[in-house]
């Protein structure tokens, strides 16, 4: 099962990319100010794009400067065009949300969320002919279980029951619908990444070049929309500037990821990053720690483990005794 | 992993186990009538214990008549007497459940009741030598978690949240008393009927001989104290003694399990039992699904292809297409 073992770069990036994605949660919610955001939020992600566009940049100038024939850059269109597709699905993406959660209430929108993990498989599969183990299967079903039973709602503070799979039908249709499409972001994005051995710098600044246009296309049309005002960097406080920080180097770990790892790691770095957030929140913040936040931590740990644990190993008895016949004589205790 | 596989036989008696301790459950509500019992439910074990004591009886004599030298039997009492311990096991452990009740309330209690599914393995372990692989604790693990997943409570008509850890302490040290009491219970009847190869009809009519005797002793004493009239049989249908004959059915697949298979065995067969009701519930008895038993369903299922699937099936990827570098080329989709 080659490739399926982590190697230590590898490992190194992805608890990276899993305590940022985990920061990025907690660093948001910091950045309100009472139950508000005092800055838009939209220009966010707009000024992340913009952060990993000119580090790309500065990093490519320095490999360039370095050693320039290791700088490998394919120019021609078809190529450069592939770089577009990723922002394009994002766009759509984020319309199926919106019309996503008219139909799920936000808690059952974040459990269906989980499907993506399921679907993000079938797709490498499908499209890149990526073949799993059964082993594997059965580690990304019970991620998923894992991660949606700690999100479980068992709160009857708004006197609702919870946890019950209640959505209209269209709900679920929509959630399918959003899991195949991050599948196909994740998907095609690794496939572009790896379709060539460009070097990633370069293959970054095509990605979050087009990202910050669409970014700044979709800012500049709320704000026409909405007539707000263009002072973008109104209300920014040094905690939102982390915030954007923040999500412009998980993005960065995300390319790395997809180029030399796969799809998979940032499945598991993500997931593992909601249940690492759960664990601060309970340290640090004072969250009522609850069953099913244990069980899904349990379960998730134990789909990490089938997953990327050599089957060999996993396999080992300690002592080789039969398992039929129990040794007779006298009583053990 | 010698014995992990199941032998067909095994198969099938642990699915009519499973099938059955499903069945007590719907039949023991079904043999009530209004909200109560309309007789008296100590009755039911005391009368599985006789009814098992006589089908043991009753097949030992048939094999005796058709092959003598076949039929083997221990009588020294230092043998007999080791039959006497399930029963005393069982009296103490009741009166720790009676204490522990006092501390949790019953869904607390019941999903902690699944902590006996690990500590059963730990036995089999310390007691008989038993090891399990990584992957076989793992599956145990995932067994557990499903389990006690499909036990969340999200009812919010009683007001209260549900499936929070907020049992107070001596409910924990009672429930790992009580599941570590199960567990010798289990491992040690294991042992017991394994010890020698004595005919397993014998062995069933020292271990419900003794059984009978106890539940009578219990059911005398509360009679006495309660000063109940001893028209035993008083308000029994014929569910009630649909009931009375599943239990013992069940109870004689149990030892047949011990001897033959092992306690893991049945720890699956009762705790799948506990989902099959849950979806007979749900089909057919209105029960409305939730998002806890799906996910429960989910775990459990990949628990018993993680223990009881060879390894190297598990481990078997379909094609053996690289992980690491994705097919470049043209674009798949």
């Amino acid at each position: 099962m080659a490739g399926t073992t982590l190697a230590p770069g590898t490992l190194l990036m992805a608890g990276l990319l899993t305590a940022l994605t985990s920061a990025q949660g907690l660093l948001t919610s910091a950045s309100k100010s009472g139950d508000g955001y005092a800055y838009d939020f939209a220009t966010v992600p707009f000024l992340a794009e913009i952060t990993k566009f000119l580090i790309s940049y500065g990093l490519l100038r320095r490999q360039r400067a370095a050693d320039p024939g290791s700088v490998r850059i394919t120019r021609d269109l078809r190529t450069v065009a592939l770089f577009i597709v990723p922002s394009i699905i994002y766009m759509v993406h984020n319309n199926v949300q919106f019309f996503f959660l008219k139909y799920v209430d936000p808690a059952t929108y974040q459990i269906l969320g989980n499907l993506k993990i399921v679907t993000t498989g079938l797709l490498l599969r499908l499209a890149l002919k990526r073949y799993l183990s059964r082993l594997q299967w059965m580690a990304l079903l019970l991620l998923m279980a894992g991660a949606a039973t700690s999100q479980i709602n068992t709160d009857c503070s708004q006197g609702r029951v919870q946890g019950v799979l209640h959505a209209p039908v269209m709900g679920y249709v929509f959630a399918l619908v959003s899991a195949l499409m991050s599948a196909v972001a994740a998907v095609y994005t690794e496939w572009v990444l790896k379709k060539n051995n460009d070097t990633l710098y370069w293959q970054n600044m095509l990605l979050y070049g087009f990202g910050a246009a669409f970014n700044f296309a979709n800012l500049a049309q709320s704000k026409v929309a909405a007539g707000g005002s263009w002072a973008l960097l109104h209300g920014y406080t040094p905690v939102t500037w982390l915030v954007v920080a923040n999500l412009a180097f998980s993005g960065l770990l995300v390319s790395w990821v997809m180029k030399f790892a796969d799809s998979i790691v940032k499945v598991y770095a993500t997931s593992l990053a909601m249940l690492l957030t759960t664990l601060v929140s309970i340290s640090f913040f004072g969250l009522a720690p609850t069953l099913q936040m244990a069980l899904g931590i349990v379960v998730a740990s134990c789909s990490v483990v089938l997953y990327y644990v050599p089957p060999a190993a996993l396999a080992a008895v300690p002592e080789a005794a039969p398992l039929e016949k129990a040794p007779s004589g006298k009583l053990p205790w």
